[in-house]
């Protein structure tokens, strides 16, 4: 990572090198913004870059959008992406799919190329394989002026994720969620102390996969969020508590087989950059939960 | 089905034919209760059988014990059991387990005649399969005497079953269980009409079946019990709500995905004879469950 | 009280005899139903008073509307109002006002007969004190017109609970409410048992008073319901459970003193013929409570 | 204020000088903390001046306890308290009791002072009038010794306050609790904004008095705690939100009046020390509380 300091201060060639990738073989947006050094923090420099791509006539826009992979092409992955490509990809699991779910992103991508002409273009970071598909779904009927803006809008997306992860600055570009959990024991009006947790991301085409484990600390959080210092994936989710051997530890008499023992919350993100709060009131024989803040 | 009071009237012999296989194979239990008729009730009858069999030798008990097949075993489903036993076993789906299941009732079989020289014995129609195995394992410890108090225990369990389908009469043995659910539109202040709820018994060793589909009236409750006019299988559950459609029709401005779509919820039935009652109290963003009555 | 099938029978004289006072004061509308003998049930009986209103001419409904005597009149409390008015008001506690009630009742009557030249009317058994002053208010800016037509639709409905407590029948006028409760305790996921709870209009202007005292049974409902039979008052109410005692006795460990002890939940009513329900479910430490049904 | 760095490098008059009364009438204590100085902070300097109490010889500790005032004694509030008992015995309206309020202290004060021979001493800033009264109650069966230690400890407790009052330091006594809340509008899946706020501490024996009012902020809770920089008073409490007008604001649906409208939460406070944490989820027709952490 970078300090903003040295980029304000370092030549133009060697900004340009480090910021060449936040737009995808796009060189010339960090050239645009160097000219325009220096920087008072993050958020102008990343409002410089979007404004070079805002000023760009239509063909350099187009080439722009051109220069992006295709979503989980394996012929791409062989002959070589970014590696930021690469990274974003991999993150959300476009490496390592089902048979079925490769079936439905090869079918996806055609569609959207034989219609467009370009390629279908998101901020995988922000989206799990189920919102991503879900997403070609809903772009495909839209014209291409629609979709153009919509790549662009994508693209803008995933340059802040990769400047963030670029550049230290003391402020930071808006672009990190929060997933956090509490568990609150109502049969004893205290915080439920080591309660095994589970976060797994749901999928009705491929896999299900347990993306967090974590223990009950003792105010009943958790020490880091459930997710936390990126986007928090749209998608559904899982969350498990088990809370069988929680009230068993503690000796509350209970029914055999207990009433409740593994809990789980099924729920939906669908602002990744927002805090989503979810948690669990219970005794051994209730429970409840809600959309916290 | 028979009238009590036709049996309280007809001949012994035709008393003995109908009750023979309340207890398996063992009219002696029915003879020595046609002596006492008429019968106030079917509980008087019951408890006049249950009589019989306290007092009888333990030779005799062991005998009854005997009389009993293995669970699950398919040689003796080939040559033939009682058509009772048949239908009971199949009840619980002991006709069609998966291979890991038909082994682990094979070892636990094997292991109980093994220790105890006869068979275990449990009343089934109370149990699933995963339930069965816990109890294997539970009862296995226990000594020769203490098993053949509780296989005498089970056989009479199975025989007020037996003797509730038989017989029909004013009062009634106190076999049935019930469980129910009840949706609540918190959002709204009503019941929540319209809701899918489908209930799943939940197995670890091999498939979590679906037992009861329904949907929720205008009172927000189901027009029959989820399961009702028998025992509740002891096990653990899974309750499944359909409330992202319901309030979707309902024009509940909510997330994209919504937050809340299809709430599960798990829970163990232990009481096969109660009224367990799970109800929901929903909004689209919150929700509560707990062991009602 | 009469049978239906008594009224179907007697004489003429008699029908009317008995029924005069439905209609304050107007034996026409018994004796207009009186020739369309017999009826069915106390729904067609109803029906044709009613339709005989329906088709009374302007100026008899006046004299109707004019038969009626102001609300909380102290001047036509001691020259005599029909037993009827006086128990109906009685009912509400228009008999033992307040003075600052007393007075707001006087400027009211006052105004609404200054403005419209005849009584305000009200059936005083669907509302508390404080809800036949907003009534009042209401209703003040109408004109005449929609003032008269409402005076109608409250003296039919005054009627309806006259007949519903003078003929037997088989059928039902709707016209009687509920308002009940239920007590879950969610720590031992029981029914609460013997939680005495208290019932108690709340007035703004005037007093407070206790209107239903009751305990918990075995069930964690009351043997009756806290009203019934009758309608349930629009207004203001305060249900009072009193768990601290419940817990000590069941030796649950708290705090000194206890976090919870008497609960109160303050909720209003709006509906007198409909049955609104409203549990509590409780540990020592948390409570929630949802409009039922 | 001072700070602890000017009292640890005054002269040993001036320290004594500015803490003469952190045990009433006593300025030994601080000389005897004087000669140990300088201390690393709030919290060995107030250990320095329990040692001194603890080593001090009986005689030397009667007169420590005798030097207290009675409380709400109106000859010695006339003939003068220092101004620490006086601030102190006003902090819980012990300056304003009712008639009933004023014997009942009378009352047990002498009765406390004819059995023991010493004021009855309690650190007031703790402390509601009625948990006061219930404190007499309670330690008036004790025998001279046990109430000899309880009036030290409570003297231990007045110093700690007093001394966290008067002098400034990088660390903290353990003396401060907090009374916060939080309004969940699980309507909407939003903290509740804008929602008026009362807390009242409830007495039986005198008058209830308005503690604290707030508005819910844009995360839904208070601004600053209900109850903050101070022990949380030991008693019972309502918390009071009104609700009604919140929903009608945002154009919910509701009845007529509306179901909820003002929500009382009543609930005790047993720990001054710790953090009670009353939110409320919220919806028209619904609602929940917990203590919470």
């Amino acid at each position: 990572m970078k300090e903003l300091s040295d980029l304000n201060h370092c030549s133009q060639d060697e900004f340009v090198a480090a910021l060449a990738n936040v737009f995808e073989h796009s060189p010339w947006v960090a050239e645009a913004a160097a000219v325009l050094r220096p920087f008072a923090g993050i958020g102008p420099l990343f409002a410089a870059m979007t404004a070079a791509v805002d000023r760009a006539p239509h063909e350099a826009l187009m080439t722009l959008i051109r220069a992006h992979p295709d979503l989980a092409n394996k012929t791409q992955r062989a002959t070589g992406l970014t590696a930021e490509s690469s990274a974003e990809q991999d993150s959300v699991g476009l490496d390592r799919l089902s048979d079925a779910e490769y079936e439905a992103f090869e079918r996806a991508n055609s569609a959207y190329r034989a219609k467009f002409g370009f390629p279908y273009i998101v901020c995988v970071r922000r989206h799990t394989r189920d919102s991503i598909l879900r997403d070609f779904e809903r772009r495909l009927p839209n014209d291409a002026k629609a979709e153009m803006r919509t790549a662009i809008a994508e693209i803008c997306r995933i340059a802040a994720l990769r400047l963030d992860q670029l550049v230290v600055s003391d402020d930071r570009l808006p672009v990190h969620g929060r997933l956090s959990t509490h568990v609150l024991d109502t049969h004893s009006g205290r915080p439920a102390v080591g309660i095994s947790i589970e976060l797994t991301e749901l999928s009705e085409l491929g896999t299900s996969r347990v993306v967090a484990r974590a223990l009950t600390n003792s105010d009943g959080r958790t020490d880091q969020p459930l997710i936390g210092g990126r986007p928090v994936p749209i998608g559904r989710y899982e969350l498990m508590f088990r809370v069988g051997g929680y009230f068993a530890g503690r000796n509350v008499p209970t029914s055999d087989p207990p009433f409740l023992d593994r809990i789980p919350l099924h729920f939906s993100v669908s602002d990744p950059e927002g805090h989503l709060h979810v948690p669990l009131l219970v005794t051994p024989w209730s429970y409840a939960t809600y959309r916290g803040s």
